[in-house]
């Protein structure tokens, strides 16, 4: 592995602060500002802005695709099980528990909207993978998995966005009733699709420390 | 029913251009437009503007509105069925071939975007109204219906959304999928649904021409 330097250490900061500005106003829907705006709140230099990005829309699609992924990164960290069914389970559980935590970036994925239900990073390609497993092992029904991660992807989103509008609603006892939903759906009877969504679940402040630091 | 007096029809047909006008503006994504450029798309005096609406948001809020109840009162029209899971089925397999038919008054909805699935008009509440009575019909799962219609109105705009992006997506094909999914997720067996799927439905076109004259 290269050896960073001082210089890299110091680009690498710029550009997360940078980031962090964009996800900020993205997450505050104020995405309508100068770019010298951005590089204040980033407490950064207006010229080093180009170092990073050739234009506001180039950040502003950095920022959302860097919270897909610390989302993505998380669910990475979930144990395998055989059950292919077990796995979506757990993944729907906690991408659901996430937005609750993390509010501020399930605002930048919500302002993105529907666009992320397409997206090739982050949420959507993994949840496909883990369809298609599903259905290569006969533990799922055989149907179209294009149609069923739209569902998925447009479900969450949706639920997003009742547990963003509604802070009393219980976010634990929503994710569980997402994932039996969506178990349902791939063909698990519904006595089986409770049961997985009862086994234990990794905490998620343990999972969100250990990304961070990576 | 009082009669219309000429000046009444005047009214609602500058209301009615307005709205359409505005309709138009959202499926384009120019909101950001002033009142003049509105009158002047619908071909209307400026100060006819207020005697309708106080401002431009109104505006653009009863054009959402009239979009979604355009959607539902369509959906009205399907005739009844003792088996709540045919008549769910059929709502949902419809809502998706209207997509495809009417990409205008689609993009209005899929602008205004996730906020439509905790609209109080238009197609969530009949939608949740449907669930419901398949729960007390003990037809579909014993499921928060809640949770479940914020599943169905995501995975309706995210599959409208693909429908938009890609129109060599076979959209028949599509929306019995959907439906399938989602009548499944509803505890319906894989054969039952796909039966429920395959039968008859409606003329799409009959129904728009039947709403448009009403």
């Amino acid at each position: 592995m290269p050896t960073q330097t001082r210089s890299d250490q110091r680009r690498a900061r710029t550009r997360a602060a940078l980031i962090a500005a964009a996800q900020k106003l993205l997450a505050e829907r104020r995405t309508n500002v100068p770019v010298l705006e951005i590089t204040r709140l980033a407490d950064v230099g207006l010229g080093s802005f180009y170092n990073h990005f050739t234009d506001k829309d180039e950040l502003f699609e950095t920022a959302v695709d860097e919270a897909l992924e610390r989302f993505g990164s998380i669910l990475d960290l979930l144990s395998d099980h055989e059950d292919p069914a077990v796995v979506f389970g757990q993944s729907l559980r906690l991408t659901v528990r996430l937005c609750r935590r993390e509010p501020a970036l399930t605002r930048v994925l919500l302002h993105r909207g529907l666009e992320i239900t397409v997206a090739d990073r982050g949420l959507v390609p993994r949840a496909r993978r883990d369809i298609d497993a599903g259905i290569a092992a006969g533990r799922f029904r055989n149907t179209d998995s294009r149609i069923a991660v739209s569902i998925v992807g447009g479900g969450a989103l949706s639920l997003a966005a009742l547990l963003d509008a509604d802070p009393s609603l219980d976010a634990d006892a929503a994710a569980d009733d997402f994932a039996i939903n969506i178990l349902c759906m791939l063909g698990l009877s519904d006595s089986d699709a409770v049961e997985i969504c009862r086994m234990n679940l990794p905490d998620v402040d343990d999972l969100l420390v250990r990304t961070e630091s990576a």
